[in-house]
């Protein structure tokens, strides 16, 4: 990025914009302009947004999401299964399902998949804490929702070798056709798994 | 936006983000994980660059131009030419001829262009202080680097007719085909004015 026309602090400003996923060098700069150009409807909003978010942020010490109290929001609220527990990569994974609405249980982020190309052994995961909260008894179902990546079903095998002796029922999501997607469109691991697992109707 | 299953800082800073030009609901959730997942590394350094650039920027007095300091770097250069002033629509304009390290004389930012249709009058642009820098008489040409667009063409004929009165030479950028264009590509008004100006060599 050349050098601009400018103080310091904007083009500090613009580096740190350009670190977020979705913005490079180009739109990091059009995003810093806008906000210099908006300082009080967006820069300095967004700025004491940024403050108190980074001071209330913590990891939940039970399931391991990302929220701004210990337990979080969803480990703390009665009105959600205990007894279901869904296991999620990430945080992300987490939001997406809870966009979707389907479950209402309890959720355990792993913080990733197991690779040994990127050197994420067992250890490096939030694995220990699932299989404590499943030897306490209180569990009846694990719910494997991994990505249908070779990370994510390597650790959703790990995980059923794991949870097995511990006579916990798991399940993991279907694969199948994406609701409106095209057949023509899809890979040939979807297609045989929809066909493998097709239902009577 | 659905509702998220975290806490109202978190939903806060993702409704922010998504102000961003370049980041819409669903980048601007992705980007609050990645600040949220790297907070000493990120989230932390982009608040307080932030907070730094919201209390540092004004406007330049003299040009316009957006910076920390007024007058702004550009016009406290000494070893810039003061009597060449460039009129720009924005101050990404004036960014992205700086980068190009063509010019080397003073800037002017009108702060957008004449627009009827946005109700864009030229009292609402940037425009008496330049003709009051040129009235001044230090000025000897001024390049009126408007957008190729309806309203940069009306903006640029309204200051010609604005500063030929005032004795000062006034030129516009070339018209012509880009650099690395391919003829294929360009439609007939670039074609059409990159052959009238055609040059001998």
């Amino acid at each position: 990025m050349a050098v601009l026309p400018a103080g310091p602090e904007i083009e500090r400003l613009i580096q740190l914009l350009a670190k977020l996923p979705g913005l490079g060098p180009r739109s990091a700069r059009r995003a810093a302009l806008v906000l210099l150009k908006k300082r009080e409807a967006l820069l300095e909003p967004l700025a004491a947004a940024m403050a108190d978010a980074a001071r209330a942020i913590c990891q939940c010490g039970t399931c391991g999401n990302l929220d701004v109290t210990d337990p979080c929001t969803l480990c703390a609220d009665r009105r959600r299964d205990a007894s279901l527990i869904c296991a999620v990569e990430d945080v992300a994974d987490l939001w997406a399902l809870e966009r979707a609405g389907v479950f209402k249980g309890r959720y355990h982020v792993l913080g990733g998949a197991l690779s040994a190309l990127d050197g994420v052994t067992p250890e490096r995961l939030n694995l220990a804490p699932l299989l404590a909260r499943v030897r306490e008894g209180k569990v009846s179902e694990v719910i494997l929702a991994m990505n249908a990546t070779v990370e994510g079903q390597t650790t959703a095998h790990f995980l059923l070798d794991a949870l097995e002796p511990l006579g916990v029922k798991v399940t993991r999501l279907a694969h199948g056709v994406p609701v409106g997607g095209e057949l023509d469109y899809l890979d040939e691991g979807t297609l045989s798994a929809a066909f493998k697992a097709r239902r009577e109707i």
